[in-house]
């Protein structure tokens, strides 16, 4: 694998998983009063329609990075309306 | 200019903005302690090296929307930390 895929590779993992804490930290607080809505709509229905595009190229990176994304910023939406 | 490409241009638009009414909120109410530390850590170091792996293909879409990401998300931790 050459050095632009492994780079490329590393930062999609490093900003999907970066949701990961953010979405443990709203569980573990039951607040996220000072997380934006507009940032977490946006965000989704933009994550969402990088996900169609994936998926009409048939590109699985762009599939499972976006789908992975998608999954910890619905919950972190859910968890913010929650305890709301 | 073809489906695929609006859509990704779609796509593009909504994720890069979405941070713009969270580095807005932020800065409103001087408070960011819901925002996760290792989420914006995380994805600042991610969102730079897309801009790389963006300069390494001399993709332009690539380099301006991961450019403006991370303006948004470098003012956004910077303003976490100022107001902790």
């Amino acid at each position: 694998m050459d050095f632009i895929t492994i780079l490329g590779l590393v930062a999609a993992t490093l900003t999907t998983f970066s949701f990961l804490p953010q979405m443990i930290k709203t569980w573990q607080t039951k607040s996220a009063k000072d997380v934006s809505y507009a940032m977490l709509i946006s965000f989704n229905i933009g994550v969402f329609l990088w996900l169609l595009y994936g998926f009409y190229l048939s590109a699985l990176p762009i599939i499972l990075a976006n789908g992975t994304t998608l999954f910890f910023n619905i919950i972190i939406l859910y968890l913010k309306i929650k305890y709301r």
